[in-house]
């Protein structure tokens, strides 16, 4: 094995600093999620809500577009983030039924 | 259509405040693998690397454990975003051979 070149390992200490923080506001925005669902299962809205979901996908587009990121990855992220928010909503949704 | 529900407006609004966030650091974190993968490129360097992503892969399950995040969810996550940084890799390993 090979030591690794210098300038690749100080890259990838930045990269794992970006993922701690962006880990810790993922943990944030579940949390705000769980709560969301809890609400929607009292007031018996549906999980998933398509025009938000629109909203929120032409809004991070633009987010991307201004910060150099590819609009298209910004989009995949929100869907990934979204289907994951949706299966959490619908296992609440279950256990306030049951 | 019926008017959204205030608390549920106050928590789309967190929600829509964190996403900024995250999308501006993706967009720090596309920026640094871009380099990753050009000097990956000069070096003829393979674009992924399984150590280093089990590594990732540990450290932030264990990050996310201690924020109150689902690591399965942080894994799957990083495995996204790894993915896509392949792809990017792939093609400009691609471009400098062309």
């Amino acid at each position: 094995m090979t030591a690794p070149n210098p300038e690749l390992s100080r890259m990838r200490a930045s990269i794992d600093n970006l993922d701690s923080a962006i880990v810790c506001l993922l943990a944030e925005r579940f949390k705000i999620t769980q709560a969301v669902g809890r609400l929607k299962a009292e007031l018996g809205l549906p999980a998933a809500d398509p025009d938000r979901e629109g909203e929120q996908i032409q809004r991070l587009r633009e987010l991307a577009r201004a910060a150099n990121l590819d609009p298209e990855f910004a989009e995949k992220f929100l869907t990934f983030i979204v289907s994951e928010v949706v299966r959490h909503h619908e296992q609440i949704a279950q256990e306030a039924k049951s």
